[in-house]
């Protein structure tokens, strides 16, 4: 079905209007930024009640529909979630600004002095399901960074979206600043989507998030770049060196702490040289988490409790407690198996060998690699970069966490003294 | 048309055979790719005769096909030519390699060290027009930042370029590489090229170079990420503090050294304080070097043997001997005709006032922004890239010169002692 054209219109206009706000956020100092960071704060805990009450339209209409609870859940503006989001705004509040940022001016043999200068991207786009508290999380981000943003989330959340959307606005419109910077799409189907992925001219970037149907959709009618990840298939090597006093709860929390979400194991390397030792104790304290395991013909000869992994097994996101085990010859075949399943999220060795850290550091092709570490720690935080709006497992631009400085981009700055090209 | 099942499965063997050798190629050290560089050079030198001949056919079925000069003398590869591939693959061969620096690595609370470190992308697209020393330019730098390249150059330099590829791939074969790392395309029409853009499972990033058509129908296309530059639409803004010594040798430089390229002058903005002093002054010298200038309504009234600008021609990029001439209030009307207009390439100030300058190099959104400098230094070489694959206009991944070090991404490596996630 062909978008119609007032759609199309009311589509482009906001966009438009995004360029417009962003290229006067552009410039704006960071005491402004950070002072409508805190009075969106204010107003957020002030407006609760009119918040909770759009939110109940949500609830309600999300039961009509037959919504399970875990979604209902999520789409709940509870006041634990409203306190997050109020302590997420001044977590971003204080983080350091990264526009403006020139990390080196370097001096040209002609005297000219050269650098490279962070700057806001524009205007993003960022394209969501049922969870209403991104809608300020990633508003938050945006503004921090200098960028305009287009918020488009799912039908579910509308009410609950429009209505943190306007305090957002609010807060802009308070602190003099145009309140075209922080936009909410009200159309929430899937036209609505194509309609904006065609604004190449005004939007700059777009970041799905959601599931993997929606980041295909995204990825797929695009004009615009698109920051993504698929999903997260993430793999734990547990070396022939390894120290398994530490293997251990690095396999237990990787899998169990968060099971649900991307960068949880889902796939178990096993060296085969410690296989006969290691394989029945992490099985047993596996299962004891309530880990449903699937194994490789070499792992059942081992233990027989297991279940065989069927092929579609191996690199299958379970997101649950289910997690495939593969005994392996040599790091070689680790990093086969890597490179053919992993999606390129998370990646971690356990082990004690020098050699063998540095390999798999410097030859494993992921996100994030890591060493003696749960893979529970590829996120924004975790990671030191103080908050995420998402996480790539794509290469361009970014790969990894996201954070401020990934909602930037750098411009060459030029110093001369009249300088000509001979 | 849609392409054959051949040509589909052709293209998308290649593409899988360059992911297959850009995996080792990632982890090469430093010397080795030092040594393949070298050992091009040597061949291209000792294998001119054969080069040489296969031009030839290119040549003769240029003239045949009625190119024009121009197109024939880029079409050759003289000794000339010859001579500065040779020099080219040098120059790449003493630059740094990107690979492996990990700029900083932090502590987290828990103990974990957490840097990232520079990989290769991967597998890069470059689809070019007839210059066949491209094939030897691009395939040095892919090979420098450790990525394969899959090479579509244009129907004109088919020889030329299978040649200059057979030559490459003779190195890495006698230096023990897999050859697939530098491949060529040998289907020059518009199919292979659609063929190419859709293998995003194997090909990391596609950078077209050659006209805006071309460019449109790759970023059109694409399901892979495009770093790309349209059009470069530069100015010069000439302030009331300007120092006429400084601006006249760079706009006549700006302009004229070069017009042909996308760094060159396409319009030049008069601050309206020294419209009497400077416009007579500028239109004289420019005249004298033989641009033919176009003016606003106000410039007219000052130097009427000016022509006037149709409205097509402010923000047309002329490639030519030919420069819009308008005359500005202030700098905010400066900036909102740069934002309008401008292509967000290149973008000068010539002023001696601080605050102005510190305005101008904050507030304009361009790839490059200097300050009484020449537009014609927005370039790899002169900023102290080494070199460049080309200049990219849109801001995700690269803004502006993209050298070896925007043919890599960045990984998240962490160096832990056993830490899970609480």
């Amino acid at each position: 079905m062909t978008p119609t054209t007032e759609l199309q219109n009311n589509i482009a206009s906001m966009a438009k209007r995004a360029q417009v706000a962003s290229r006067s956020l552009a410039s704006i100092s960071s005491e402004k930024k950070n002072a409508i960071l805190h009075r969106m704060a204010i107003l957020l805990d002030e407006q609760r009640q009119f918040i909770e009450k759009e939110n109940k339209k949500d609830l309600i209409a999300g039961k009509e529909k037959g919504l399970n609870n875990a979604m209902l859940d999520r789409l709940e503006l509870s006041d634990y979630v409203m306190e997050s989001m109020i302590k997420g705004l001044h977590e971003v509040r204080v983080l350091p600004d990264p526009v403006g940022e020139v990390s080196t001016m370097r001096r040209r043999p002609n005297g000219m002095s050269v650098g490279r200068m962070r700057v806001p991207l524009g205007v993003i786009a960022m394209i969501y399901e049922s969870r209403p508290n991104v809608t300020v999380d990633a508003a938050a981000l945006c503004l921090k960074a200098g960028n305009a943003v287009m918020l488009r989330g799912g039908s579910e959340a509308i009410h609950s979206n429009m209505a943190l959307a306007k305090v957002l606005q609010q807060s802009l419109e308070l602190e003099g600043i145009n309140p075209d910077a922080i936009q909410i799409v009200p159309v929430t189907d899937r036209q609505a989507i194509t309609v904006m992925l065609a604004q190449e001219d005004f939007i700059d970037l777009v970041i799905p998030r959601g599931g993997e149907g929606l980041i295909r959709f995204v990825s797929e009618n695009s004009k615009i770049p698109v920051l993504k990840h698929y999903k997260g298939v993430c793999h734990i090597f547990v070396d022939s060196q390894a120290d398994i006093e530490k293997a251990i709860p690095i396999i237990i929390n990787s899998k169990t702490q968060r099971p649900g979400v991307c960068n949880a194991l889902e796939g178990l390397l096993i060296h085969q040289d410690i296989t006969r030792e290691f394989l029945p104790l992490i099985s047993n304290h596996l299962q004891q988490a309530g880990v449903r395991l699937l194994g490789c013909d070499k792992c059942l000869e081992i233990a027989p409790d297991m279940q065989p992994a069927a092929e579609s097994d191996w690199g299958r996101e379970f997101l649950d407690l289910v997690l495939c085990v593969k005994i392996v010859c040599d790091f070689e075949e680790a990093k086969a198996y890597i490179e053919r399943y992993g999606s390129r999220h998370t990646e971690s060795i356990v082990t004690e060998d020098y050699s063998m850290a540095q390999r798999f550091i410097n030859e494993i092709d992921a996100s994030a690699v890591m060493i003696n570490a749960s893979t529970r720690f590829n996120d924004g935080g975790e990671l030191g970069l103080g908050t995420e709006i998402g996480i790539s497992t794509t290469k361009l631009h970014a790969y990894g966490p996201m954070g401020l400085e990934e909602l930037t981009t750098r411009k060459f700055i030029v110093y001369g003294q009249g300088q000509v090209r001979s």
